[in-house]
């Protein structure tokens, strides 16, 4: 069982005092994900993540990156080695590895505006047209009461302060799956990673939580996995808020006590 | 002149209001980095990335990432078209591509386990032999006093709430540069690219604030600059308690009111 905390010896300076004490860290270390189909065997990615869940990282990562269409692709999940994982193509299944490019190197679907950006996407994902409309709606208490739902499960963050957060809730408001990492991109990746095991994708009927800072790579990750509404703690950028416009999405930044704000999306927040 | 802000109409909710309003995000855009060396021109990355002070985000990175061992190296930066730009190396130079792969791919050199990522780091940085004694000090107040003029200077941050900020600090806990940008990485790798321009480089006495988490890319990125200080508002990650502590820096996390922890490196913390 890997370990996500680790014990550190530190000096806690303050205006009245100086002690040496133990201290507990998020551990940090790179994951290389690899896939293997037919006799070929190729190195996707290197991430620098928190040990724990790496087969759902792993899987989660190829399909929020395109490289993979379903779970059904994936005949198996291993960690072979400490911090490599191998995801084995079903029998004539071939990674879509051009995907896998965009986040590493100048691909041509990756373009030199946001719009190439938001188009790449679009062409990459696999379930935007599963539920093109849809009746969701959330009254504000519900929204209110996910920060403290996420605070309370939250085991590893409250030790170290070091963790991204995310988790999924149903439109009840009930906590259904909750991923951490020291990598916002990577605690998404676990978290849809564990939804595609569990047969939840897409995630057309469910809220995202982000602990942070929305970036245009977490909703895009959201997209990939049918997400149509994202709460977080943090600001948007704008290119996040562009993205959720044009795919339908809403998008909640700035969730604290009983207050937020909507960028996108607002139809389906009700009683206002 | 790229904006790094933009306008939004969003709505605000809360327990007893509801409304719209206009509000700034922080912009989020990529960025292409190529390179130009004899008649080859290469892609070397995309990142996300507010726009604005490219130019240096394009010179740091090559540096931090060991593409280019100083900026004497570079002929030319220029902003050819919009989100893209042309770093051209001097007559006779060539870019040391393989180690920009280590951030987008695995490569022999970014290894499965965090030490190999320590070791690959050691054997692309240029700097690390310039000053491997010191004589730096530093008193608690001086740190104390860091994140308020931070604070103060901040001038996209406070706006939106959605950017990093790196700043870098002379001894005497004088404010010399400060970058902001949606990504930490960036706002570094800006930091240091104007560092670099103006003939600073290495950074050895100085002290290099973070606005958030300490993670082993920032303080590997660091390194690579010659910074002996690191002081970060929020907690730092095992790999980048490794990393100093191997490197012999200092490390500061939860830098907070009169508060502060120190990782490694607590020599340099004088008067306590």
């Amino acid at each position: 069982m890997p370990h996500s905390t680790t014990h550190t010896t530190i000096t806690r300076v303050s205006a009245n005092d100086t002690q040496t004490s133990n201290d507990i860290l998020a551990v940090e270390e790179p994951l290389e994900i690899k896939v293997k189909y037919g006799s070929t065997e190729k190195n996707i990615s290197v991430t620098m993540r928190t040990p724990g869940n790496d087969e759902e990282l792993g899987a989660g990562f190829l399909f929020t990156e395109g490289v993979i269409k379903s779970i059904a692709d994936v005949a198996s999940v291993a960690v072979v080695k400490e911090n490599t994982v191998l995801l084995t193509m079903a029998d004539g299944v071939e990674p879509v590895l051009n995907n896998a490019e965009r986040n590493f190197s100048t691909t041509s679907s990756c373009g030199v505006c946001g719009k190439a950006s938001i188009d790449a996407v679009k062409v990459a994902c696999h379930v935007e047209d599963v539920y093109p409309y849809d009746n969701l709606k959330c009254t504000p208490d519900l929204v209110y009461s996910l920060p403290e739902i996420l605070r309370k499960e939250q085991a590893v963050f409250e030790q170290t302060g070091g963790l991204h957060a995310c988790a999924l809730f149903d439109m009840q408001g009930k906590l259904l799956l909750l991923r951490e990492d020291v990598g916002r991109h990577n605690a998404l990746d676990k978290l849809i990673g564990a939804a595609l095991n569990n047969k939840m994708v897409p995630l057309s009927e469910h809220i995202l939580m982000l602990s942070g800072r929305a970036s245009f790579e977490l909703v895009q990750k959201a997209a990939m996995a049918g997400i149509k509404m994202i709460a977080a703690v943090g600001a948007p950028s704008s290119l996040a808020v562009q993205m959720a416009e044009e795919w339908n999405m809403t998008l909640i930044g700035f969730l604290r006590g009983q207050k937020f704000n909507i960028y996108s999306g607002s139809q389906r927040i009700v009683n206002l």
